[in-house]
């Protein structure tokens, strides 16, 4: 039986193709209105603190030449879904590309050449009918691990956090409130951090027993089920975030990606955007202020040195704290791992530095 | 206190450099005796069948300045192992890098400049002394997740691997058996799939529960942690392993380093390489048994065929099944990968595909 999430996203796609129905019906050619996910159609909500989707709408018509592929592909992934959820099943964005490919008829035309054609398309229909992709039970990677003082229910399973060894639970890119449930827990934060190696010696250190909080890497940039379930610890258990990076340009990216959401999916945001989260570190500050070796920083290539002035000039880095921040950077000429820490000792990281910068409130917000 | 195993590899760690200081002390220029990992030294061994090194070794000598700073270079690495295993700690091998970086004394000279100087004198001292990095207490990335029908015990925490909900357990990259033990369990084969995407759908249809495997994924290549895991299932606990991949050279590649190592590794192979393991799937004879659409093929680009064909020459594809396997692949000029299985329905994977397979007992060996 589709719980209550399922039935309003049936409801959704139901709507949709009836929509289509009665404007044939009523004699009028057929088309859907799409929000614009073009650059020009995206900003930074200053007072919401997230990049999010303006109103501007394309039209998608059934008999017009340019747009009859691409109507035939969004009802066929709207069907799709809608088998999918009905069925009480998930699956990949890439099995889905497998499952609506097909020739039509004695033609040789296929629904969809490659992937690459059916992913803007599911994009598409999160937009138009407001609705996430896990909602239409489609998958990311599962990427990240998670372990903290907290129980939580996973597809009916009762799981206790606290004990998952030095391995963790494995975070999955479905995590809404319909398979991912919290029990009891005794966390006062949450860490993100970039790097599992670095997750690992932090979950050796119990760190996350000694400062309650909940510890979580997304190997890199945090993948969708990562960002949604800060989202959630964020919003539902009302627990400050704090993200754990390189101290480079990418670094930085993750931050803000977790922070205000990304272009390229800012219809996301306001979803997956935590205006809350705090950056931790490592800042350009930090091999000054902790007194790294000279030897343990990394020149900026050029990329990073472009990377680093775009930033200068996006909206979200757009704060005294953060212009300094950047600027440190760009003036020292280097980057620095996290992994330099361990420079000053293997457990540096996590008895000194995090400790200190907690108790200090040395963080970016 | 460190546990017997610490103690054998610290003992060994001491004889490494008690060595050195009785040459010294009989008046002898300091030397150590490394085996060759080169490609002359790496061989497979029919009977064995895995890839294993050799016998021939090379001289490391302080007083010959192309080997002093890797002579050097060696002992340092050997020294801060030693004093993580003293600590009880684990940590990356680019922590280590950092750890053991330093500029020396008044001179500009670094101990390492980049980590690609640390990684090989790592690997010089896993075959010097016969260890493998997991017991120097170093690891490589965490990758890959596991459910399945047994308990465990890991770093002291009790797991029971059958509730672990849509996310499973986060596969660590040490799981030696200081770490990690094997409690109550009622699996009957050990399944290793290449993607994380499949891995889920496996899991949610709860094939491990009806079929009593233990399901594991490696997000592509099998890292360390899987691969060592997957070899203690199948000696301890005696578990045929199935390995389940695309249909194309890298998927054979991935069954083929599981089965008997990689001459990169080849030192490894003794205690990771299991070359009872099966290949399940999918084979180049898959899409005409099970009917699958053409649409889902995708043409051999270059680089297969060219893969594709060095592997015909390797000995350890060369038997007649396997031969029959890639020639029908390059004769078809398709590859095929575990998602196109879907175009049969989304669970055919896991309530036809698979259970068919095994009943008919259709792998290779």
């Amino acid at each position: 039986m589709p719980d209550a999430r399922a039935k309003k996203t049936l409801k959704k796609l139901g709507e949709l193709a009836q929509g289509v129905v009665k404007t044939v019906l009523k004699g009028v050619d057929p088309s859907l209105e799409i929000p614009s996910r073009s650059l020009s159609n995206v900003s930074f909500d200053e007072k919401k603190s997230i990049i999010e989707l303006g109103d501007q709408k394309q039209q998608r018509q059934l008999f017009n030449v340019g747009h009859a592929r691409k109507f035939m592909q969004t009802f066929l992934i709207a069907s799709a879904c809608k088998d999918l959820i009905e069925a009480e099943k998930t699956t990949s964005i890439r099995d889905l590309y497998y499952i609506t490919k097909h020739t039509m008829g004695d033609s040789k035309q296929n629904t969809f050449e490659e992937q690459d054609e059916s992913d803007p398309i599911i994009e598409d229909l999160e937009v138009t009918i407001d609705t996430l992709r896990e909602e239409l039970n489609l998958f990311a990677s599962n990427k990240g691990s998670m372990v903290g003082p907290i129980t939580i229910v996973d597809a009916g399973d009762t799981i206790d956090l606290r004990h998952l060894g030095s391995g963790g639970w494995s975070v999955p890119s479905i995590v809404e409130d319909h398979t991912i449930q919290f029990r009891k827990h005794e966390a006062k934060f949450v860490l993100l951090v970039e790097k599992d190696a670095v997750w690992r010696r932090l979950n050796e250190d119990k760190f996350w027993v000694k400062n309650k909080c909940i510890l979580l890497h997304g190997q890199g940039m945090a993948p969708r089920g990562v960002r949604r379930l800060i989202y959630r610890f964020n919003r539902e258990l009302k627990l400050p975030v704090y993200v754990l990076v390189d101290n480079d340009p990418w670094g930085f990216y993750i931050y803000s990606v977790v922070k205000q959401g990304s272009i390229n999916l800012a219809y996301e945001s306001v979803r997956m955007a935590v205006p809350e989260a705090r950056f931790i570190g490592l800042s350009s500050l930090d091999a000054e202020e902790y007194q790294l070796p000279a030897n343990v920083t990394i020149k900026l290539d050029d990329q990073d040195e472009r990377r680093a002035k775009q930033m200068l000039a996006y909206p979200w880095f757009n704060k005294r704290t953060w212009q300094r921040e950047i600027r440190t950077m760009l003036r020292n000429g280097v980057k620095l791992e996290l992994e330099a820490l361990s420079a000053k000792g293997i457990s540096f990281i996590s008895e000194e530095y995090l400790p200190r910068k907690l108790r200090d409130k040395q963080w970016l917000a």
